[in-house]
This record gives C-alpha cells, structure tokens and sequence, in this order.
C-alpha cells in the first residue's frame, strides 16, 4: 500500500534525521518528576509481581532497599507480594534499563538529548561486569555500587557533560562500528571513546583527585560502559518515530524476562506481546542452559536501530562470544537482517562489508513475509534471584509479536 | 639448510617469548647517557647532513633551536653544515623515532622494557597530528609543544607508570588488532585504550587539575598518540633476535628520508641500503605528489613484528585512507605478506581473517625468491623543510636491500 510505504519512509528519515547528544547525568527523580516513593520503573512491557522471573524479583527487593523502602531483601519481597510498589515499564517515562532496568527515583540517570526534536531519553549508568542489579544481584556489594554512582560518578560525568557542552553520539557510533563494537555485547571502542572525550573535562570539573582516579578507573574497567549510552540514544532516536499514521516500523522492543513486546509506530503505545524465548549462547564457566534465564531487558533498543544483531558484520569477535558460529559467520547475521527492514543508515557503515549501512527500520510486514525475525544479542542472567550473568547469547525475537502487530496495524487502517 | 631454518625458527621463538611492558617516561639524557650536548639522533641508516633530505633537516634545525645549540633556524643550519653536530641512527642507541625522528637530551623518552630478556627500548611521544617536527615542522608552535612534552607530559605519564607497575602491550595489541587499528597508520583504539589504563593512575599522581585536564586531552585529541608506543616495542622485540648465527630474518627496516636501511638477524647490526622509494598514497586538500618526500622514519619496526602493512586485514579503514583501494582488499595485503615470513604469530590474530596470526619474522630469501617486498603503510611528509605531513600511502621496502643482504648472509656462512 502507497500510503504504508509513505509512512515507513518518513519513520525512517525521522531516524536518519535524529541528532542525539548525551547532555547530562541527574537523579532520576529530577529527569521524571512522577517517579514518586515505591515506584519502580522496569524492563519490558508491564507485568505484575506475580508472574516476574527470578533476576527481576531480585532486583527489586534490592532497589527497595536501597531506596530505604525496606530493612531487609526478605521483608522488600513481603511488601512486593502485598503489593506495597507501584511497577511500570521504564518505555512509558521516556526510560529504558539493561536486563531488569530497574528505574527508582535516587538513581542518577543519563540524559541523551535528540536535537533534531527536541525530545530526552534517560538510562541509569551502566554497573559494571561483576555481580550487578540488571542480572539480578542484590547483596550489600551491588547496593554499595549503585550508592557509589549515586554519589560519586554519577555527579562528576554530570558535572563534566556540562562543561563539555555534550557528546554527539552520532559520529561516536560511527566510528565505533569501524572498531569491532555492535554497541550490544561488544562496546569497548565506544567505551573508550566517551572516556576519552569525558576523561579532561572531569579533571577540570573535580574537587577531589582521590574520587577523579576512582571515577576514570571505573568507566576504564568497564568494557560494556557505553551499552547503556546506546540504548539511552535508542529511545531517543525512536521515541519521535512513534504514531506515524499506517507506519509498519517496529518503534521499541522490550522483554521483562517473561514477556517480549514490540511497539509500531502506527499503532502508537499498544504492546503486541508474546513469550520471551531462551538466548542460544555460551556459558560462563561452571553454568549450563539450566541456569538461564529466559530473554530480558530493555536493550533491545539497540536492533530497533540497526545495531547489535543487525551489526554483527562490524563485530566479528562478537560471533565467537556469544557462540554464533566462527568470525566469517558474522556478516551474515547483518546480511539478513537487511531483508526485514526499510533501508540502510548511511552515516552508520560497516568498513568490513565494504562500507554497507546498517538495515534500519523494521518493518512488520518484512518480517511476518519472510519468516526471519530480528536477531538480538544478549547476556544471559541466572534465573534465580541473587546471581548474576552466568552467559551470552543470541535470542530471535518471537514471530507472534509481530503477527499480532500486523493484525493490530490492519485493524488500524480499517482493512481487517 | 638445516642450520638456517633452525636460526629462524629461533628468531621467531625469540619474537614470540617477547613480553614486552610500558614501564615509564624519562629524560633522554637519563635513558641513553651517552646522548651529549650537540649530539642528534635521527631515523634510519647513518647519513650525514649533506645528503639529509628537507624535512629531515628542517627538524635538525628546529630540534637545534628547542636545545639551545642555536638561537634560531639559519644559525642552526649553518652550524650544521659546519658539521657542529654530531649525527647517529637511533638504532644504534636502543631507540627509534617516527619520520625524522629526531632524539635529543632534554626529550622525554617512553621505556619499553621486554620483560622475558631484560632489555630496553626508548622511543619519544608523538607530537600529535598539526604542524611537528616528525614531518620537518620547525616553527614556534611546534617548539613550544615539545618544551610541554618534555615539561608536563613526560613527568605526568612517567609517574603514572610507575604508580601502575606498567602497561603489558602484548595483550593491548591482541585487544586493537580486534578493534581496527594496524597499528601504523590508525593507532585509535590502542591510543584509546593506552587513556583508559593510563587516566586513574595519571588523576591519582598528579597534583594539578589545571595540567591534568590538558594532559588527558592532549592524549584523547591524538590518534596516533600509540604509535610511538607501538614503535619503542617493536624495538625491543626485535633487539633480542640480533646475532643470530646463519638467521635470515630481518631485525630491522628504516628510513631517513634518502636511505632505506635493513639489518638481518645473521650480520648483525650491518645495513643493507639502498634509496627509498617514493609512496603511492592520498594526499590531504592542496597538495600533490610533487611535494612529497620520499619515505621516511624508523616506524618500519612495526612491520618488522607484523603489524602496519602486514596487519592490514585487521584495518579494512585504512586501506581507503592510503588510498590502497576497497576494505575488502585489506585482507589481500596480509595474506600476500604470510608469504615472505617464517611464521605468524598465534597471540597477534584478526578476527575478520578467521584468527589468522599476523604475519611474523620476515625472511630475506622468501623476499628475494618471491619478488614480493615487504608493504609498509606510511604518512609522507613534504619535501621542503618546515611544512609537515601531506598525505599518506604505502610504499615498497626496495628490493636491492635484500638483495644484498642475502649476499652479505651468504659471505657470513662462507657459502658465497
């Protein structure tokens, strides 16, 4: 149809168009003003207590109290049950958060401004690779971290993004993709490039040089550091492509680790939800498939855009880490993906592929036609509260999302 | 023979075994004490100042100024043609420079220490990429970033490098080669990661915030910034795999801008010359090929030890930069280059080449017997003095050296 095909291309040039910054860090309680006492923003489209996996359940009774909500893990998870918290998708308050992405109002939260349009997405800083919340961590350890970025770096990147005037993540993410990250599981040459741009604007903005080294320590030993940029960026990028009339573009995907939904553009908010499904991967040492956790987090934003999956060419050594076959292999994954979407991003190329764009805007129809469903790279959490990342992997997301999307769409258009 | 393949294999044992580590920042005059007033260190085989090129004499004049021999460029050049200053290859004093590669007193120099054999390799910090000396610059800017070099700088990373213990390169290596850098002519990612190991160390040991954040921004604002890294470890690599009785295996390849000089494993420290070639490459807006001078510069080292030309298949964007036509043909470089070497080197891989190890230890009669000289990727700098780099290409190592080199082995082992 004519006007579908209109639609998509303006989804698309809307994406293409987007110029998103990451401005500043503030608690989240100043980014989102309703984010009031016992509410929890989490990953993935809503869902109550009583059906929540084991990671997001343990995330929770962490946060509450951390936030002083609760005395104890045991007496957050009574009040939980009682249903003493208030849950909401992190996607309904211009949020997004890796794994459980749990959002509360103490947190500092990144700002990543879309200049083109005037709109901000946020997203808590990422935590590092030990024991953390996202995978579900919640002993003294994980809270004394997030305490720590509350009070440490969380205000010395704010301080330094402010002098720096921003980071543009556009041409970042271009260069990124030219030095083997897919900005999913692999996001140590973005990583390294925003520590390089924040590194002399936090010492000309720090008081305490004690608390400098520990900051620039932290973001140096974090490999996955910008994943969390990236996926701020996403929600950034798409949030302005959302309620374009008959548009079939996929605007967010999301999984809470029982459910995955998708949002399309010309069906607006609605969430078009089915089972998540179970990451194929590698194991850390001593875990097998029994430990895992079915599929999770709001970081599938990052496909949504063209990158992690959808760039696996510009990733090779990723193929090897999440057990997707040999390095050559890699290419392949970009290659197909390039058959379920509108077009390819021209400022975001893959040197390896002889500079091919990344496949940008999915488009439902492609992917009910074609039968091939968006890959998504991910880490794996143990299914079991306390744990952590016992993996990582590659998940599909669930065809009967974007089936019901289709039916929704036609719906919309009066012709179903 | 027998005894020529058990050298090599040798050598190449020797190459592998290296454990090379970034241990400080000294003074020149500390690191070489034999490096008097005077005294002038430059790339590539021994000339004297009659047959010096423009650039090279132009950064004489310059470095003559910055030292005090002279109280400006024309007195610094008739001094030098008066023959006031004593000239000598850097390879003959532990050290290597990029380009001209000038090495002074009051320079500061990087120490490369290779843990498994003991010895020590010294190489200075790049100026970064406007108007330097390493391309004849010579002007007052260029001065006064040397006397910042040698005044904030250098004290700022030696004593952050003692506070850490060092930088283990072997494995940084592995990391860039996984992220697009060859190490020649793109250094991002190791630069990159060279801030994120040095910044904590650098915050916790200095002692002015105001010079910190220049520092740390002098070093994000350089992507060449490892390349002199890259340069002093590939010396001391090499320096223990000299003398090895009947080993065919080049230990050294350099430049002076008029020369081209190789040293092979079985004559010790001998030059093989003949006159350097002139690159074919890309120039920057404004200039042509008639401004450029002929290759230059010890940099040569790092094909020496596989990476530049040989790792060009871990660099698909390089090979546009050079002008060596499309990504897809980067792999073409490095699989041509495993042809003319005894082995390849299984902790140096390339992902996007299926973890092909980097080509290793060069063999002068696989050269000859083959036709195929080695490939070096390089910038060019202009030909007149005072006006710096131009462009940058690749060029040919000239065959005649190894042609004579194989004459000179063959007269060692009395067999000519």
């Amino acid at each position: 149809m004519e006007k579908i095909e209109q639609a998509n291309q303006e989804a698309v040039r809307r994406m293409l168009a987007a110029d998103p910054v990451l401005v500043d860090v503030i608690p989240a309680s100043d980014a989102i003003p309703d984010l009031g006492d016992r509410m929890i923003l989490h990953a993935g489209p809503p869902i109550e207590w009583g059906r929540m996996c084991g990671p997001m359940r343990g995330a929770i009774a962490g946060i509450a109290v951390f936030e002083g909500w609760a005395s104890d893990l045991e007496e957050a998870e009574t009040m939980a049950a009682e249903g003493a918290f208030r849950f909401a998708p992190n996607h309904d308050y211009d949020a997004v958060g890796p794994m459980t992405g749990l959002t509360t109002k103490s947190q500092p939260l990144m700002v990543v401004e879309n200049r083109a349009f005037g709109n901000r997405s946020y997203c808590a800083i990422n935590e590092g690779l030990d024991k953390v919340m996202r995978f579900g961590g919640n002993d003294a350890e994980v809270l004394a971290r997030l305490a720590w970025l509350r009070d440490v770096l969380g205000p010395a990147m704010g301080a330094a993004l402010r002098d720096l005037g921003g980071i543009e993540l556009k041409p970042l993410i271009a260069r990124g993709l030219s030095m083997g990250d897919e900005m999913h599981q692999r996001n140590v040459a973005c990583s390294g490039l925003v520590l390089r741009a924040l590194a002399p604007a936090m010492a000309k903005t720090s008081r305490d040089p004690g608390l400098l080294a520990e900051a620039l320590g932290f973001i140096g030993a974090n490999d996955q550091f910008h994943l969390n940029i990236a996926m701020a960026m996403g929600k950034a990028i798409m949030d302005p492509v959302r309620n374009i009339d008959a548009s079939t573009v996929v605007t967010a995907m999301s999984r809470n680790g029982t459910d995955f939904g998708i949002r399309v553009s010309g069906t607006g908010d609605r969430w078009f939800i089915a089972p998540v499904e179970m990451p194929q991967g590698l194991y850390f040492a001593g875990f097998t498939e029994d430990d895992a956790n079915p599929d999770m987090g709001d970081s599938t934003i990052v496909e949504t855009i063209g990158l992690g999956g959808f760039a696996m060419g510009a990733a090779p050594a990723v193929a090897g880490f999440v057990g997707a076959g040999s390095a050559a292999d890699a290419a392949i994954f970009t290659r197909t993906m390039s058959e379920i979407v509108v077009g390819e991003n021209p400022e975001w190329t893959i040197p390896a592929l002889d500079y091919l764009g990344v496949p940008t805007g999915i488009d439902i129809r492609l992917v009910v036609e074609t039968g091939i469903a968006p890959t998504i790279n991910t880490g794996i959490a143990h299914r079991e509260p306390g744990i952590g990342q016992v993996g990582a992997g590659i998940v599909r997301a669930p065809m009967a999302c974007f089936e019901q999307a289709l039916v929704g769409i036609a719906e919309e258009l009066g012709i179903a």
